[in-house]
């Protein structure tokens, strides 16, 4: 439309049709006409045909820095935020973007609040291949995550941390727009992803923010490159909203330590909370909660906060404070010391090696699946789940093993699942004759730790100089 | 999504998700999803949010040759198709893509039909700044455009033209999808456009088509390459389902003949129809008569046709077709001989040149939106049209103007539209102190004029040589 027409409307109110157009030819929406769209979206004045086409439209043309925040913003002030001033110890949370086996943060918000930080957790259940914080809690029988806000507050103010799901005054146009993205193919952009989770994060009232951005076959970020970029973003939309973000960038090319399956994960916890577990596990909890101990203002470096959780774990007293948690949220915290009153499946097969060697590649997407069909996890949200079956790996990158070993054992209720799953598994472990060169580091990079956007990547090795 | 989930659903039957995915990524869409996803949406089993998402997508990618015929089909398999093979005679249809002050189907019906051909004309109402042949023909007193298929098909075998308006019958995923587009910025493709236009004119079971494509201020593609983009697909889209088509890009940077707004513009097609009228309008017609003779089978060459064509308005023979036509549907055929029985406005003024000096430059767009400030078009659908108001346009491009002479008519009934109108008018005359260097042609050049996809553009003057 040329110049006459338009300028007959140009007093006019915003529309969304515009707002449409101005992201399908390429041009930066306003703060203002990002707000209007979201706000008018999340009271349904603007139905989802046009929700839908300007989300296509923002896959298509990405968003700026600015817009970003925009929407990150007015989807946060879509819904309530608590305000958790009451505490006076500084609020920090820890978000990962999903993986196979990431149980961290059953570890780190005990651990974080034993240290004497708030950590209020609001958490999310597993889809696709990844597994959910919400479901491995609730294999503790009587395990509440449900809790209205005054509950949550009450159990943060009682022991320093709480785990809940998200609450419907939390963010609502997320999960309207959620919804929407899931049947419209319009999950993968970076610019949503980071508003959906940076929303909803920002809510909690925190100060400050370590994300684990997963990248290798087990993550949705398959590229490094990929997981960077969209760690870099939510840093820099972090601190746009004057927020401490960091992002470390992490390895998923093979599940996060021994177990995958929900009471399975429960347990592997527990060993790390008791100073024992997977090396890699342990190692990836307390990178992660060093850092957390650094943006809380404890720890003068994620070096010394790493020293200090070490020292938590050692004395038990995180150990002390999830016990605490799982009591004041209703579970039975006798399973803490006897697992045997976990969920646990009838049946366990093994899955062995075909030939000798090393063990070269794992394909961490099909481990996760095999966990899926096992009925540890979903193919569709309103799937239910088992939380008794699952896989532990016993065979890691690098690992040597002979012919006929075990690389895993599959825990199950039913035989043809454990088939399909076996043969999966089977399948998803490389072996090779010599040993791999070098071994990945864990933590690949980290990103926003001087506390300002775009900082250029970080080696692992050198984070105990950077504060 | 990888491999393993996927091939779990590998023998699952076709989801919306995957076709707008596909689409997404820039991947073909094979003719058997495209028809699944028009006839899903169609019977309202795929909802506008996933239609809307897909069409953005389709904006974002375009479509290849083979989805353009393949989303044309299943548009025009969406509803009924005209059997109109009772009559032994070529059925014969022009469209054009809308322009200012353009009136020649209420030529070409009779003119054609008058030469022994069927002419089955279903035309659109005016949008935006364009004027609409119903809208036209509907200011003849009685004229009846809502025909149902068998009253369209009685007034064809008495006559051999008819005009009507799009029926409930053809092609309603057309009505469906055009109104979603609508409203999620999603009209502007050329692919959907030339589905739209295609699906619709191949129901009206017609052996050959001819498109008047415009350029310039007044059409919709302002810039040459883009109508002759859009010709071209339109072109090969009718070929690939075996049908003659043939588009000429026609200049839109002024108004056709003198007369916009509705019985203003019947009052220049009698003119015509008499062997008079303005030279632009006269000369186009009969370009376009002669493609249309040629294509139905009665002129050897286009040139030819022209020639046939200036011989039926000689005689009476079109004028006398046209009449016919009008009592058919109801008309009063005397206006035809009077035409102060066709509404006419309260009032006209005049808009005067500043200055003196040669025009340079109309802008054609701006005399359209003066029309529907008038009253005489409409800015949203649900508009009533006025139609005794209009302009008449004294000096065309190139023509000589001494200052305070009639630059054009304003016919109104409202002095605040006027007034609107008459300084939008003012403005779209730019005057220059010497005459234009060259005179651009009307016809820019034929495409498919071989019966083939894809042919290069054909110059206007050598039209006459090529069959």
């Amino acid at each position: 439309m040329s110049s006459a027409l338009q300028s007959r409307r140009g007093h006019l109110p915003l529309r969304p049709l515009d707002v449409i157009a101005k992201k399908r030819d390429g041009q930066e929406l306003s703060a203002v006409e990002i707000e209007y769209f979201i706000q008018e979206y999340t009271r349904g004045e603007i139905p989802d045909y046009q929700a839908s086409a300007w989300l296509m439209a923002v896959i298509w043309r990405g968003m700026t820095r600015a817009e970003t925040a925009a929407l990150t913003n007015a989807m946060l002030l879509s819904g309530e935020t608590l305000d958790l001033s009451e505490f006076p110890a500084m609020k920090v949370d820890k978000h990962s973007t999903g993986g196979v086996g990431d149980k961290t943060s059953l570890v780190l918000a005990p651990l974080v609040a034993a240290a004497g930080l708030i950590v209020p957790m609001i958490s999310g259940r597993g889809l696709g291949h990844t597994g959910g914080t919400l479901d491995k809690l609730e294999s503790i029988p009587g395990f509440n995550v449900n809790l209205s806000v005054e509950q949550f507050r009450r159990v943060l103010g009682a022991c320093g941390c709480a785990m809940i799901g998200q609450t419907a005054e939390i963010a609502p146009a997320d999960r309207k727009l959620y919804a929407l993205r899931d049947v419209t193919a319009t999950v993968e952009s970076p610019y949503l992803i980071c508003a959906s989770i940076m929303s909803k994060k920002l809510a909690e009232g925190i100060d400050a923010l370590i994300l684990d951005v997963k990248t290798g076959s087990g993550a949705f970020m398959k590229r490094e490159e990929d997981a960077a970029f969209l760690a870099e973003l939510m840093v820099e939309t972090g601190q746009l909203v004057g927020k401490n973000v960091i992002a470390l960038i992490t390895d998923m090319n093979q599940p996060l330590g021994a177990m995958v399956g929900n009471s399975l994960e429960v347990i592997e916890v527990l060993e790390v909370l008791r100073g024992a577990g997977p090396q890699d596990l342990r190692e990836l909890c307390l990178e992660l909660a060093g850092w957390m101990l650094h943006a809380g203002g404890i720890s003068p470096t994620p070096e010394q906060g790493k020293s200090e959780a070490a020292k938590l774990i050692k004395s038990g007293a995180a150990l002390e404070k999830f016990r605490q948690m799982v009591e004041l949220q209703g579970g039975d915290s006798a399973a803490i010391d006897d697992v045997s009153r976990l969920p646990s499946s009838k049946h366990t097969t093994e899955v062995t090696a075909a030939t000798g060697g090393f063990i070269a590649e794992i394909d961490c997407y099909a481990v996760g699946v095999a966990s899926v069909i096992l009925g540890g996890g979903r193919s569709k949200k309103e799937d239910s789940i088992d939380p008794s079956v699952g896989i532990v790996v016993h065979r890691k990158l690098g690992d040597a093993v002979t012919r006929s070993e075990p690389l895993c054992t599959i825990h199950y209720n039913s035989e043809t699942q454990a088939g399909e799953a076996a043969s999966l598994l089977q399948k998803s472990f490389k072996i090779a004759e010599n040993a791999p060169a070098e071994k990945k580091s864990l933590v690949r990079r980290v990103i926003g730790a001087r506390g300002k956007a775009g900082v250029s990547p970080v080696p692992a090795n050198a984070m105990g100089e950077k504060k």
